[in-house]
């Protein structure tokens, strides 16, 4: 096992206890009962967008894989779990020898997705497949919340640069796995160091007021940066007085100061007259950078300053008011009965008024108008009609419980890029509005 | 190294990447001009609560002397920045010889706060207090936010227990320290096993629609639960039809049927009908669990209902909407020339408008009226009034490294709903409002 396979800079022997308490007493009730193996299709999607967002975006698809991989019962866990009473010993016997088998197939990590998207399909038997649930969710609900907040700043950045900054404002390692998303998403780089170890996303830093605050004079503090990281980095400007510091920046590195960073006040305002000041003492190329509670709104209202790049942490990592998303995980098909070979039928939730769902094993195509622009989602349980052949959004995952679909993650973020690209006009509007496809079901 | 001591079922080698490249090159410019070695106080507090909130509530305390302790950069973690050409190796061999060695003072785990109150203390070398500022931030901002949110929660729910059962809303390792600061906040109980592992939280479970869907009959996946678990289980009755569902739950377990577990649709409503059957049906003990989508004003809608304990998912581990505390780490006072034992000055940001901060080592203590209620949070740089004496807040976290200030889990949350039962009566009123403390500065 490659123990950083799990976006941790860390050793990590299992993630199987990343589960719900009762994927295991189903499982125990199910090996008493004799359906333990029925052969089951679960899929992962979502009833609905975050409220106004017009897309979504796939994230996580590769940290699943690693969690899959890694889904194993090992002594220290049995032995908690024997420990505490949860289960008996005969499911303590089945989970030792634990380890997926079936079948993944879904859309592929950077893909964008709408409500009722399979995102993803997970077929064995019931007992292996209903166990992943949990840490399947959290990876995706987590990751894909992150890289729809970062697809949106992207596209409200335009050809300027992004960091993601936000490390300090989430748990520790789900910072690293924002990181991820965000690159998926669009981001350029990050500021956090285990991102950069774990994804080998580009790292990048500025300075802290702190930095400034410990020198005896702002001018001793740029000395002492510029002295030992040269001139092309970035210094904060706005400890005390923005235009004095501006000043002292451009005296102490010289015109080829790389950027200034300014974190506080009014943006626009500050970054115009930050600009005619460089620009003035004739440092045309020293870079704008800017930080402050920025979301995808703030950097579209910059779009008109001379900004050259922006840091974002909060919103980002929180997917600017939507920190999780909504999907999933159902049991969609199962065999008929305990007889090996069984066919599968379909079933769902029918109860008055709330969260039914679609039964069946589902495949998803997304159909193009003739300009090539996408113009639905059509989901379909049936055979895929000749026509959306092509456009099919399902790849296999994992097969036979081998991984067969790990790729470096900028394939993931090229293809968000495109895939973006691929949508109607409207799906990169930042108000406020519906899901940009419509959902056919077929 | 105790491996489990970071909220991990998992060996950590360290803490030290979790952290934002900029206190790196920071330290190394600080060591070129030579003021890495001035004293320095950092402290963690934050400008604001989040809109309409009453108080705030300090968690991941003990998780942050955990990461304290294991911030440490071994070879691999070196090779990394070496590689990266991030840092130079003067900086490089100071880090590998590294180890905190000042003092951190700050409020005690399930203690509540208030905007400016000074949460964490950190006090030793610029080098040493600066490269930790990422890593507390995180732990605190995420952990204090969800425990304000289960705070909230758990002055809705009264007396009923609350589970907490977020694992898949959010990032599969944030979901353990999740659970564990809901614990803190009040929450009695988990669903997500690490957590268990980790933290010793009870954990709990109950059972998914996808069981009863696997069986051919609702009443043939109730028989396998009960046969395998006990008529002291937890029936999940909202697969189909409620009525029927309640009808076969206690046919199949008996009147002395644990409990039921409503899942969706108007849970006022259907709870006061399913109360009404289970006594008709001679099941008065059995309880009724409700989980659906739960915050802290959906759980006390339903004060009034025959409601027995409440599930909660997403809005716990989300923060019910404050996903973060906006916790920042300033510094506040350093030394005032590199000599040896120079006094400390005093330090802040004082740009124009926005993000300003008030220099100096602070105390804080809680001010109480005649009736012993808190009136006030006070503040303060010089020495503390003999009034106030007995109310300070902070106490001894880290002595000269050497961590001093380990609790059991239970004694945090016992220290919170003392806390906050000593706030006025209008801290725990749902409703928006304002901080219910002012904050005094003297």
């Amino acid at each position: 096992m490659n123990t950083a396979d799990l976006g941790l800079p860390v050793a990590v022997p299992s993630t199987a206890l990343f589960t719900d308490q009762y994927e295991l007493t189903m499982l125990q009730a199910a090996l008493r009962s004799g359906t333990a193996d029925r052969r089951s299709v679960f899929e992962v999607f979502t009833r609905r967008l975050p409220e106004g967002r017009r897309y979504g975006v796939v994230a996580g698809t590769g940290r699943v894989l690693d969690a899959v991989e890694n889904f194993r019962f090992d002594e220290t866990i049995l032995g908690f779990l024997r420990e505490r009473g949860i289960l008996d010993e005969p499911t303590l016997q089945w989970l030792a020898d634990f380890r997926f088998r079936g079948d993944i197939r879904g859309y592929p990590e950077g893909e964008v997705y709408f409500p009722g998207s399979p995102i993803m399909r997970v077929e064995g038997t019931f007992a292996e497949a209903v166990l992943l649930e949990t840490v399947i969710l959290s990876i995706l609900n987590h990751d894909s919340a992150v890289a729809a907040a970062a697809s949106r700043m992207s596209v409200a950045a335009g050809e300027r640069p992004l960091m993601e900054m936000g490390a300090r404002r989430t748990h520790e390692l789900a910072a690293v796995a924002a990181s991820r998303a965000a690159y998926v998403g669009g981001f350029h780089t990050t500021s956090d160091l285990a991102a950069g170890f774990r994804y080998n996303i580009p790292t990048v830093g500025t300075s802290a007021h702190a930095f400034t605050l410990l020198h005896d004079t702002e001018r001793d503090a740029f000395t002492a940066q510029v002295d030992t990281l040269g001139s092309g980095t970035t210094l904060l400007v706005d400890t005390f007085d923005v235009t004095e510091a501006v000043r002292a920046a451009v005296e102490v590195a010289g015109p080829g100061l790389g950027a200034v960073r300014i974190d506080s006040g009014d943006l626009l305002l500050i970054a115009h007259r930050v600009r005619q000041q460089l620009d003035e003492l004739g440092a045309e190329k020293t870079k704008i950078v800017v930080t402050s509670d920025l979301d995808e709104y703030a950097i579209a209202s910059l779009a008109a300053a001379p900004v050259d790049a922006y840091g974002v942490g909060t919103q980002l990592v929180t997917g600017s008011g939507h920190p999780t998303c909504s999907m999933v995980y159902k049991l969609v098909a199962r065999a008929d009965s305990n007889e090996p070979g069984a066919p599968l039928r379909s079933v769902a939730k029918k109860s008055m008024g709330a969260k039914t769902s679609t039964g069946g094993r589902k495949w998803a195509a997304r159909r193009l108008d003739e300009d090539g622009v996408a113009a639905a989602e059509v989901v379909g349980t049936g055979p895929v009609p000749a026509e959306l052949a092509d456009q099919q959004l399902q790849i296999p995952l994992v097969s036979a419980g081998v991984v067969v679909a790990r790729e470096p993650l900028d394939a993931a973020r090229d293809r968000h890029i495109a895939a973006r690209a691929g949508l109607p006009l409207s799906a990169t509007q930042l108000s406020r509005g519906e899901a940009v496809l419509p959902t056919e079901y077929v």
